[in-house]
This record gives C-alpha cells, sequence and structure tokens, in this order.
C-alpha cells in the first residue's frame, strides 16, 4: 500500500528514537486500552511508522518550552515518519491534521517543525492542481523568455478605484506585465470591489485592445466562500485574468474552492508565513508549505527575494524557488513570486543562483520612483534580467542602457 | 469611525516605538512613493495608529532570527495597534491579514505574538457567530448543572463502523453525554464517513428512542469544502446533532461555511494549535484566537486541560477557559472543551480556578478503562465535578462515592 512521508527537524530531552515513536502513536492508532476486535493487523495497517532516525547536534538550552532534561541535554534528529494512504485518502486537512496536527502539544519535543512531505502517485489522480502554472501565467499575459515584471498597488490602502485605475493606466504603458492588490486591500470603504474590478478592468481592457498585451491585475478576493466565488465570477465577466487569496487566512479548504474554478490564475500570497516558520524549531519548512498550496491549486505563490527587506536570508529564499522549480509528482507547476525591497539589482544575484527566469518578479518603487519615468522602470527591470541571463555583471549592464544605470544610480546604494 | 484594536507582545533591538511604527506602516497605508491625489486626509483615514507602547524587559538574546542589536539588547514591550473597519469592513480573513500578515516577517521585530484584538460593536450586526454556543449544546444533550461528559474513540484510527458502534452502544449506555471521532479519522479506508454514520446513529437513535437521551457524537467532516457540506447533510437527515472540523487544517473560510449552516453544532478542534503558540514571542495567544473562531461561529472549543499530558501549563490552560467564559460583544457564547489526560482527578482543581460547569470534558481511559467498567467510569465524572461543585476535596468525594474512589486508586498516582 503506498504511503504518504513526512521528514521532521525535532529536538528533544530524551532518546530521539523514543520521541519519533510518541509522534507515530499520536498520530495514528495510538491505543490506550484493548478494544474488542482490535487485531495485530489492523495496527499494522494503520500504524504510523517511524522510517529513519538520524541523530544531528546537542544543545543545552531547549528551543521552546517542554519537558526538561535531567541530563541537560536536549539532542536534535532528523526524523522520517509515515502513514499508509488508507488512513485518510485524499483529504488536504486531514492530511494537515495527520502530519501537523497535535504534535506540535507533545510535551517529548522541545522543538519540531515539518521540513518535508511526500505523497504518492495516486495522489495526481485526486487533485487537479494548478489550473495555469508557468506555461498559463505566460500565455495569459504574453510573456517568454524572461520574467514577468509585476507590481503592487501602493499606498496599501486608501486609494479610490480611479485612482488606483490612473495608476494602473500608467503601469500598462510602461510596459508592465502584472499588477496587484495589496494583501490588505480587499473592499475598504472608499474602493468597493465591484468599483475597483471595473475601473481597473475598463484601462486593462482598452490597453489590451490597443496594443494586444493584456496586463494580469491580481484582485484581492479573500474573503467568505460565497462572497470570493461571487468577487471571482465578477473579475471573470470583467475580463480579467487572475485573483489574490491571501492562502493562511482563507485557508486550505477555502483557497481549494476558489483554485478549483479553473478560469482564473490564483496569485497564492503567503501573508502569515512568517508566523509559521521563522522559528528554526517550530512550524513548518517552505519546502513542505508549497507542496500543500500547489496540491490545492495556487497558480503563484510568493518566495520573498533575494536581499529582501524582510528577516529571510538569501538561502532560504533560494531554497524556496528550488522548491518551487522542482516537479510535484511530475508536475504542479507554480510560479515563484520574487518580491520585497526589488529594483533589478538582485536580478543578477537571483538568476546566478537560480538559473531560472520562470519567475514573476516584482518591484515597487523600482518601478514608479525611477528618475526616468515608470517606461524606463520596467524596461531597467528587463534590461537587469537580460544582462543576467546573458552572464553580464551588475556594472557591465548599466554601462548598455542608461535606464537601467539610473536605475543603479538610484537604489543601487540602498 | 470604529477601530479594531490588536495588543503584540514584540521584542526588538530598536526603540519599541519605532518597531511599533514599522508595523503600522507596513500593515497599513505605508506609502513609499507619492501618489498624486495622496492627501493627507486619506493617510488619515486609513492608516494604523499605534496607541501605546509599554516597555517591558531587556534581554540580551534574540528570540526569534532577526535584526541585530548594536548595543546587545532586545527590548520587549507591550504594543497596542488600531485600524478604521472602514479598512476592511467586516472580513474575517482580511482581519487576519492585517493583524497577522506580513508583520511576522518585519526584521525590526525579534520576536512578535498577537495577544488580544477588539473588534468594535457593529461587528454583531455581520458575524451571526456560534448557533449553539453552552446553552444549545445544553440542550441537545440535555444536560444541566454539570460538564457534558465526553469521550473520544480510540484506537484514533482503524475501526470497522461497526467496532465504532459497538463502543458508542457501550458509551451510551455508561450514560455518556457526548462521543467524538479522533481528529485522524474521517474516512479510513475501513470505516467509509457514510457507513460509520449510519452505524453510529444506528445506535444513538435506538438509545434516544429508549431512553429520552441523545448522545452527542461529533462526527469529523473536515475536508474540501463540498466534501464537507455533503457530509454536514449526512449527518443531519442521519439525526445526528454535532459534526467536527479541525479548524486550523480547514481554515477560516471553510470552516465558517459549515458554520454558517446552523442545523449542527460545531466542535472547533484545534489541531495544530501548538505550532502557533507555543513560543513565548511568536504566533498568536489563545485569547486572540479564540475571538476569531467564535466570530466563525464554532459552538465548542479545545483548551486542553489541568495536568494535560502535552507541554501546555495549567495557568495557560485556565486563561484559556476564562478566554472562552468572557461575552464577546455580549455574546459569542462558546462551549470549552477540556481534554488531554482527564479522569476525573482534575475536576476539584478545574473547578477551583474557574468556577464553572460550563465546560465539555473529555476523558478517555478514565471512562473505558475504568475497573468497575464503563458505567461507573461515567459515574465517577460526574462524582468528581458534584465534589468539586460542592466545595468537597478529592479525598472526601472518594469517601462517598466507590466509583470515583476506584478511579483514584487506577489513575490517581499517575
Amino acid at each position: 500500500m503506498e504511503r504518504i512521508t513526512a521528514t521532521y527537524y525535532i529536538e528533544t530531552p530524551f532518546r530521539p528514537e523514543d520521541a519519533a515513536a510518541v509522534l507515530a502513536g499520536e498520530q495514528s492508532s495510538g491505543t490506550f486500552v484493548a478494544v474488542p476486535g482490535e487485531t495485530a493487523e489492523l495496527k499494522q495497517r494503520f500504524a504510523a511508522r517511524v522510517e529513519s532516525v538520524e541523530e544531528l547536534e546537542t544543545v543545552r538550552e531547549p528551543a521552546i518550552p517542554g519537558a526538561t532534561s535531567s541530563s541537560g541535554l536536549y539532542h536534535r534528529a532528523r526524523v522520517r515518519v509515515s502513514w499508509s494512504v488508507e488512513n485518510f485518502g485524499y483529504n488536504l486537512p486531514l492530511l494537515v491534521s495527520t502530519l501537523q496536527g497535535n504534535l506540535y502539544e507533545i510535551r517529548q519535543f522541545t522543538g519540531l517543525k515539518l521540513m518535508d512531505l511526500d505523497v504518492p502517485a495516486s495522489y495526481a489522480q485526486h487533485f487537479a492542481g494548478p489550473a495555469f502554472g508557468v506555461a498559463g501565467c505566460r500565455a495569459l499575459t504574453g510573456v517568454q523568455g524572461r520574467p514577468l515584471i509585476g507590481t503592487i498597488i501602493k499606498p496599501s490602502i486608501g486609494l479610490t478605484p480611479e485612482q488606483t485605475a490612473g495608476l494602473v493606466q500608467t503601469l500598462a504603458e510602461a510596459g508592465i506585465d502584472f499588477v496587484k492588490d495589496d494583501e490588505l486591500q480587499m473592499a475598504a470603504a472608499n474602493s468597493p470591489f465591484e468599483a475597483r474590478v471595473d475601473a481597473v478592468m475598463a484601462v486593462i481592457n482598452r490597453h489590451a485592445d490597443r496594443t494586444g498585451k493584456k496586463v494580469m491585475y491580481a484582485f484581492n478576493i479573500s474573503g467568505e466562500v460565497d462572497e470570493m466565488l461571487r468577487r471571482y465570477e465578477y473579475v471573470v465577466r470583467a475580463g480579467g485574468t487572475c485573483a489574490m487569496v491571501s492562502i493562511n487566512s482563507v485557508g486550505l479548504a477555502g483557497t481549494r474552492k476558489i483554485c478549483d474554478q479553473g478560469a482564473l490564475a490564483i496569485h497564492g500570497h503567503r501573508n502569515g508565513w512568517g508566523m509559521l516558520t521563522r522559528h528554526p524549531l517550530l512550524g513548518i519548512d517552505f519546502r513542505a508549505y508549497q507542496k500543500l498550496w500547489r496540491l490545492a491549486g495556487v497558480d503563484q505563490l510568493h518566495v520573498n527575494g533575494i536581499q529582501n527587506k524582510f528577516w529571510e536570508s538569501d538561502d532560504s529564499v533560494v531554497a524556496s524557488i528550488e522548491a518551487c522549480q522542482t516537479p510535484l509528482l511530475g508536475g504542479y507547476s507554480v510560479l515563484p513570486v520574487v518580491s520585497s525591497g526589488q529594483w533589478g539589482g538582485q536580478a543578477f544575484e537571483t538568476y546566478r543562483r537560480t538559473r531560472t527566469t520562470d519567475l514573476l518578479y516584482m518591484a515597487g518603487g523600482g518601478i514608479l520612483a525611477h528618475p526616468m519615468g515608470p517606461a524606463a522602470g520596467v524596461q531597467a527591470l528587463q534590461q537587469a534580467w537580460q544582462g543576467a541571463v546573458d552572464g553580464r555583471s551588475l556594472a557591465e549592464t548599466a554601462t548598455l542602457h542608461p535606464e537601467f544605470a539610473a536605475a543603479v544610480e538610484k537604489f543601487g546604494g540602498k
């Protein structure tokens, strides 16, 4: 029978083997009392199995509160545990409750992080996955051979539909591929959702009619299920190509329901993610996280960016992009969304370390605050990426293109 | 204009006032470039406001990775921030993205936990809240003046529908008020959901016809939205009174959709909660968490129990019960679910510290492994609670009731 495997990074004051056994017991058929008819075969069929325990470093201070060590030592280990697909079938919330449920409460652990998960081949028959992915998002925007260049409407909240549409007009004329609502903006008092869609799509459709290029706009539809479905349909009818969902806030079931509609590319915004991963020994690593959301069907997923303004290291960002690039069950293609403090200068390091242009590369000030104007801002980003792909350095690229040179001068010291 | 207020426990290498200002900027109208038409009035209307900064202890080691302190010191503080309801109206996922979104990524914080939130009176017009709550769950089970006594089907997974129904028969005859699926059990290969509902409800309905007492069974319907709705209807048609949702795994939108149906009491299982709260300076405190789920409409919510087998302290459990007891906007009554290692001995301390019997008190081995049988196990729990309410000690109660005395003898040393 096929099995689902999870890899955890754990810390425990006990023997790692023993702590792993507690985890496997708690998360499957752990029995506290004999039940008539409970056979050894039944236990064997549904019990979680500890596949391996690889001991790592030992420390003197526990990472998070839990049982106290009598020896004063806390042992770290990499543990692999597996479950039969018979336990819960093809149900993402049940998968999460099994791999990420009460085990975080177990006092035998003073640290526990889900690092990775592997689902068997039969999962591909039960999860349609991203309806668009990289190829679909490229087809919708008509962008090939370079990253999609995008931006976020700022200020995050406060603009009227007309002001937002005016900004989209400027950006469309500048040659942008993608624009999105901020995750804080959905239907503020002075920007009703439908009015914003009407105003923005009028600009985008007019621009597409004139130029043949349809800017992808990710309207934030995050909310209750019925409300999201209504707003989704509104975007479809207005000729939009994308909707944004704050995946952690909406949750797995609601997000999947939206992805299953299949008419719009879904921009998966992971705001709240820091809470789930920022501690090295608590929560979930992006490698495991992105698989859940690809199974749910998001087409685009945030990964932060190189030299971002947030807490995340470049190594972590690179690992996240690589995770998204790695086929899941041979597919489930997802477009990594690179953002946070990006202006084009990071294109070189991003490409050097990931060797891909299958990215949605988001810049804010790098476009609208470019000294030669927004069109030069978009051009500068494209020039940076072309230079990176052609193996030129940042300095060489700046000598070739005045737009990028101006960006370096303005943003390069930051 | 009404405002929503959030209280955070933060740690930062910078001045707490400055870090709080970064948070408020990031989570509202933080502008990086002047936009035509952006007026001071508009900023004033939508900007988050730092209401207070209360400095607390200073430490030498950061709680989680972030910016490095040049002085070597990290300052902790309690910070209150507010937003206008105009920013996002009455939308729980947007509320979460605003109060718990990108702010966890801000490098100026080396610790950040959402401790509490307050929503204004107008929220009561937009969220129906729990359809049953304490009074409704009491009415459905016919239990007054004492906690509802409940148990979980164990082994968690592996029993057939017939075995599960057999166990429910035993428990019903023992006088149990409530039984639930384990969160790991939804539709295992040998226990299809519908077959389990059929078998269990046949027992419960027959018992109700004979005795007038209908045992509440929380069938685990956690899954995708449409599947949950189908299974919900199946439980309703079978005469069930309750369904269970793993709220973290399903998410806010999916859970609210289920709660909105209003025909079944919703048992909110918080598995995965340890990940969100176990670090003292990361995530969310139960006081804030339970408000979100009461607004979403869950009728029952897990709180662990006194002297539980997990990591959580008694103080934390007591605070959680008190949070659930505190009316939210004058209502939104929710029944706290006390569980984890409970056998009745903890009733005394639980009552002494919380002074309430409005609880769903769950015991496993305390019932099925009671030396005089399951009926004596249920009686022993009722005796313990009566003793606690009447001001008797554990020892006094044991002298009055042989069933509770046997429980003390078997479980009291643990």
